[in-house]
């Protein structure tokens, strides 16, 4: 543990009532500092632009169709650590007790993928091979930090605006394996193990189910996706995307499968985009996306997060938050959230956000 | 369950993976709208104000020193049920399942503590009496909800400016009462529980003892209270008091305690200010306080929710957050945190804030 502000290294530490694991890095440096206004930024400041490869960190994955040096110009795609990291797989892993608390080091992984090297270009309108390949390189990824024992978990997200945390608007998604199962997703994980050990089925497709069966929280869908509003939304107009088959990893995704993804999240955010976007800047509503795929296993049954039927059990998912309520004392509190949109409503508003708007009607 | 937007009553719903109760109501009247910006609203359209009683429900108390009618002027504290309600007592308990869903009316109450007549002030430079008297009331309001016996959790929070999630700037609490005790504080109940039964102790008893004899994360303390920053604390300057007297419930306190209570409250909102409050207007930072109590206890041990032990392992405490940070992708995905600064560090920033500048050393 240190004790210098400036020096820091990242650390873990657990919080002994709630099971909370928080992350301690010194960040300061980022650009977004603490103002709630959207910056501009130009192209020509932003770090992620081509022509400024040598202002990120050393690149760990490209794509460049011509070829080229790394960190060179011509890429569609880029992978970067973090500048700004709260999580450095160079520290090594070590676990120690505190008196009463728990400490580890933040060893893990936080890397930055560089969507396009469009600076202006959003999900809901990119090409669509573009979106393949930021899909393409998320399974890398994954597949790539599963290598390393020490890592537990990858989780994949986007910020989009300054609202939403991103702290440069240039298209990227974050990626951050962590050295433990973070406790959100181990409370979904233990429910789904429990809802398989009595019923031998997916919770998540039981929800599937009842939600098609249902259908008045039902967004879109197509042959391998749905997208829906959740039952307990917490947020308004919070997506879910689901995969129609039973599939516990991201990575198992077919070819077939990862092209219905790409064509149901432009969907989706195209119908963010005209119910909740900005028309006049082009900007969509600020919003987050979360990729929550299964842990990463460890080889021994009996060790903790050992997750045994997995395969069975959880399903990967997408949730899509748009940014348009603050938490306040009563959320932070309680874990409880107010949600002002019934989510039936939500999803109707969703599901005819992309209908052309109707004739007036004659007057009788 | 309602399917009309503009009608429905509020209602709670759980989500069925991870166990969080979201309360679906329609506050879309409320006045902090969607927007981040800060709105100064003068005290002639404030409906909190002296001679503006009847623009606010029926007042469930009021502290009158000269005597008067209900909503009428002549008050220094007033307590009136929200105007956008989340919960709601005229609503009848049901309690059903939807398919695989769990569904509650929002049966419940929610109340605004009107703190003083003067738009302007702050909890941090009011009269010490003010604080006493608003403690007072928490109390009273606390006693008095405790007797439906369909309620089994009151929170009280404050949201100081809009950033912390206010919608108008005059000081003001809130109170929930809440049909379940919520999964944050179930999860801190059943943690302090367990801890009790290996060990007949109270594990906040322990984390106070350990931080007194360790020291570096101690902000202030006094006779009554201690004042700290949690080990693994989620936001930077986050800070967390305690009763030195082992009290699992707020409205057990001593008058003398009280009074410790408000010295602690007023002394951390002015280490607040000095550190990170706006001196230009004289705006403190943004930050949201959570008093965390006991549950109301249910007669009958065995059903869900009695906390049978609850006088020997729970002890309650209040939160303070400053709102610095915003959450982003990775912190709704994980239930992760990341603090920017080293809670030593915000402990130590925070222990001498009150200090006078230092001169500036002489060369040698």
């Amino acid at each position: 543990m240190s004790d210098k502000q400036d020096t820091f290294e990242p650390e873990l530490r657990r919080d002994p009532l709630t099971g909370i694991w928080v992350v301690i890095a010194n960040r300061s440096g980022r650009p977004s500092g603490e103002t709630e206004r959207e910056k501009v930024l130009p192209a020509s400041a932003c770090p992620f632009c081509p022509l400024k490869e040598k202002t990120t960190p050393p690149e760990i994955y490209a794509i460049r169709p011509g070829g080229g040096e790394p960190d060179s110009p011509g890429w569609t795609l880029r992978v970067v650590p973090n500048k700004f990291r709260a999580f450095d797989a160079g520290l090594p892993l070590k676990r120690q007790g505190m008196g009463m608390y728990d400490y580890m080091t933040a060893c893990g992984a936080h890397e930055v993928i560089i969507e396009t090297p469009d600076h202006e270009a959003q999900i809901r309108s990119m090409p669509r091979e573009q979106v393949g390949l930021i899909l393409d390189t998320y399974r890398l990824r994954l597949d790539d930090l599963r290598k390393d024992p020490r890592f537990r978990h990858v989780i994949i997200f986007q910020n989009y605006r300054v609202v939403a945390g991103a702290s440069l608007p240039h298209p990227h998604s974050q990626v951050i394996a962590t050295p433990v199962v973070p406790k959100l997703v181990k409370d979904k994980l233990t429910t789904a193990r429990e809802h398989f050990q009595e019923r031998e089925r997916c919770i998540f497709c039981d929800i599937v189910a009842q939600e098609t069966y249902d259908g008045r929280r039902i967004v879109s869908q197509n042959d391998t996706f749905v997208a829906l509003v959740p039952f307990a939304a917490r947020f308004p107009y919070e997506v879910n995307i689901f995969p129609k088959r039973h599939q516990h990893d991201f990575t198992l995704m077919t070819e077939e499968e990862k092209w219905g993804l790409v064509d149901i999240l432009q969907d989706s955010l195209q119908r963010y985009y005209a119910l909740l976007g900005d028309h006049e800047s082009g900007w969509n509503v600020p919003y987050n996306m979360v990729m929550g795929t299964a842990p990463n296993l460890l080889p021994r049954p009996g060790r903790p997060d050992y997750w045994g039927t997995i395969e069975y059990d959880y399903h990967w998912h997408i949730e899509l938050i748009p940014r348009l309520t603050k938490m306040a004392g009563f959320e932070w509190g309680t874990g409880f959230y107010i949600n002002v949109v019934l989510p039936e409503r939500a999803a109707s508003d969703l599901a005819h956000a992309l209908e052309p708007a109707p004739e007036s009607q004659p007057v009788a």
